[in-house]
């Protein structure tokens, strides 16, 4: 019998803003970042996990982890593994931490890192992948993840049960599937909005050669600046590479209608976050207004109900799930089952330190078990700091390859935490020259 | 010329769980508490503010306001004074800090507080009460305090010069009948679900005989609890005098509707809160099965961006307000302007600590020079912890007297800044005998 024994909280930071990595309209200099929790035990493996920020405030998703420590220190593993769906209600619902949000903001990233750190523990000890852990539950376990509070108007927990069912025979063979082809990508190395023309090119030939079928591009700062570098682009992969392009949240209502109506000759695939993430209204007229361009958002969605709204006002055309927005795996299994009901594909967003790694898992699940379709989904895929990870991920002709390693993917590297430590580690103390790669990865990435 | 010097913070908490103060259906236990900012200055007085939570997080909260400090410290006050809404604009814009929103959550209730204590500041420099220092603003020196960005597809800068300018006539006249007879309260005090029946008609009746015409009961843990408790209330203050239902979040769409229909005989005036804060369509359904009983909601609407789709999808029929949860002052003029437009009254959210105080000013404003009506419009208030404040409320006849006092309200008294500090102040170290009433109006506080 295992218990938790501690709360290890880490602020952890990279640099990334000396490169413009990551730079986009409303983001022009983003120091990627991981709130980074590890649940110590007594017995066995622990379990990892992490909240994305980009630099300024990691150290307040730090302390908000530590706030839930009461709420996990002591617990029986076996007993968390058994609920984890009452694990994380119990987390999101402490009545006086709720205040601070309710379910958004510092404190839901918080709750995502653990609860995903949880499952990673909880995985290592059944030895398998998350995604697999999940895919091997029954369907009554699955909506047992869930927090049906707010739901029952768009979907019920019987609904998705039957859902569940019905995509419960084919799951052996997606399964194989799976396993033998992976699972689509799309590409955001080259589109940062701090590139230049040249390295634009280049990276979307890269793209292109490497075997993405999509590419992204970062817009909405300077209406010339994005119609040179969408012709570039198209120029670049040819009329039949998509390309995705995204705003930042950066334009209003109108603004968001009359610059993607600029745009459309180059042939956009999808607007991603046109406007305000809180704006489900202004989303289903943009949505209205800019067809067949597609409307994508959701790495902003601060919880399963603002994005059972985009879905019930028809305000999307592709769910962008966040590993570690919402309050983690359990969160996410409600928007998949959400997604599904409302037959809208999930591209989960990736663009930070270890979302790829994490969020593989919940589209993989997906595959497996819930919506059992790859029609119209990818997940997102930048090719840097992946090799500050235990277990990075592999993204091979335009796909991501299964992870077989037990776990949720959300592990740093021992390095990792001591030289990126914030504000005394090496990278941060003596910050030119960098300090050394971390493995032998890191010679990928740019 | 005056320069700010630092930026100060006290966790200060009040131990109001051990008396059941402030209990509700989804808040069994709250402690009061501020996190609470002073903007010292090296000339003339300081700037005070606060953000309300009910507990733990309030550090948090704290820690969230210092993060903020590297764009206060330093600043010429004169300068901020000429351009709060550009200075309100800048704290919510830093690109690092706004990834953990944006625009909601932990940051912006420190940004509150922060655009409140340059409120205090300003106006204390004037000599007046905030309400006046924006009462006496011309219309283009109000819009300039908004931030625009996501708003013109429902109210546009100009729309709001022109809605301003067409009330600046009857300034005077309401300034001069809000001095003579004050705003319109309506009274919480006896409705916390903690109170016993006895507790709750002794204060019911009180409440009358005091002079409010209106009372809210807080309901949504159990149905026959409700309805026992709506008819003694109902007895207890007649049929003419308005009780307002509170949920507190309590309940999914259509749960709503059915509780409502329950108690529906006893002619509620609103029902606050049913859902999830969040949920746009989920009131507005709600607002559309439960006619004519009202639908009531604000106090956790998290921006500007969501009070917008509350009113432009009709889901609402009162918009409280909350001096602290938005990124103060200059965020609720937007949110004044929005419900002006859409003609929908305002009853600002007020059970907490020191929230009468600040949102008095906000409502008398809005009397004076926005929506220049008191129809359907009346403050919350609670009778507790005002002794803690250097300008307590004055409620009088069911009416809030109009604040003299230069500045905002905010302001702690020296005694419960060291009493009441969390976690070493004497309430704390030692909470039973608690410790000696702050001042003379100590006496009044239940």
């Amino acid at each position: 019998m295992a218990t938790i024994t501690a709360v290890e909280t880490h602020d952890i930071r990279f640099p990334t803003s000396r490169e413009l990595h990551g730079s986009d309209a409303m983001n022009p200099d983003p120091d990627y970042s991981a709130a980074y929790v590890v649940l110590r035990t007594d017995e066995g493996p622990d379990g990892h996990g992490f909240t994305f920020t980009i630099g300024r405030g990691n150290d307040l998703c730090v302390a908000a982890i530590q706030a839930h420590a009461p709420l996990v220190v002591g617990l029986d593993v076996d007993a968390m593994a058994a609920d984890l769906g009452g694990f994380a209600r119990r987390l999101v619902g402490d009545s006086q931490l709720r205040w601070l949000g309710p379910e958004k903001g510092v404190l839901h990233l918080a709750a995502g890192a653990i609860v995903n750190a949880a499952f990673d523990l909880v995985a290592k000890r059944a030895g398998l992948p998350v995604w697999r852990l999940l895919a091997e539950m029954s369907p009554e376990q699955i909506v047992d993840l869930v927090d049906w509070r707010y739901l029952s108007d768009a979907l019920t927990r019987e609904e998705a049960l039957r859902l569940l069912r019905d995509a419960a025979p084919g799951r052996r063979d997606r399964t194989e599937r799976l396993l033998a082809h992976g699972y689509p990508a799309y590409t955001t190395t080259p589109g940062w909005l701090g590139y230049s023309d040249e390295r634009l090119v280049q990276l979307a030939r890269a793209a292109v050669a490497e075997g993405f079928t999509q590419i992204k591009l970062k817009v909405g700062a300077d209406l010339a600046d994005d119609l040179r570098r969408l012709r570039l682009a198209r120029e670049a992969v040819g009329p039949d590479v998509r390309i995705a392009v995204d705003a930042n949240q950066r334009w209003d209502v109108a603004e968001a209608v009359a610059w993607m109506r600029e745009l459309a000759p180059f042939d956009p695939y999808w607007i991603e976050e046109p406007t305000s993430p809180d704006d489900v209204l202004g989303h289903a007229a943009i949505r209205a207004a800019v067809r067949p361009i597609r409307v994508a958002t959701g790495e902003h969605a601060q919880n399963r109900v603002v994005v059972k709204q985009f879905l019930a006002a028809g305000a999307v055309d592709v769910v962008q799930l966040d590993a570690c927005r919402v309050a983690g795996v359990t969160e996410n299994v409600a928007i998949l089952l959400l997604a599904a009901k409302f037959g809208v594909p999930v591209c989960p967003h990736a663009g930070g330190v270890g979302l790829c790694e994490v969020v593989q898992h919940l589209a993989m699940f997906d595959y497996v078990a819930v919506s059992g379709s790859l029609t119209g989904r990818a997940i997102e895929y930048v090719d840097h700091l992946h090799e500050h990870f235990a277990d990075p991920v592999q993204v091979r002709a335009g796909h991501y390859r299964v992870p077989l390693r037990a776990g949720i993917g959300a592990q740093l590297r021992e390095e990792t935490l001591r030289d990126f430590a914030y504000p005394h580690g090496a990278a941060w103390v003596d910050p030119d020259p960098r300090p050394a790669p971390a493995g032998p990865e890191a010679g990928a990435a740019r």
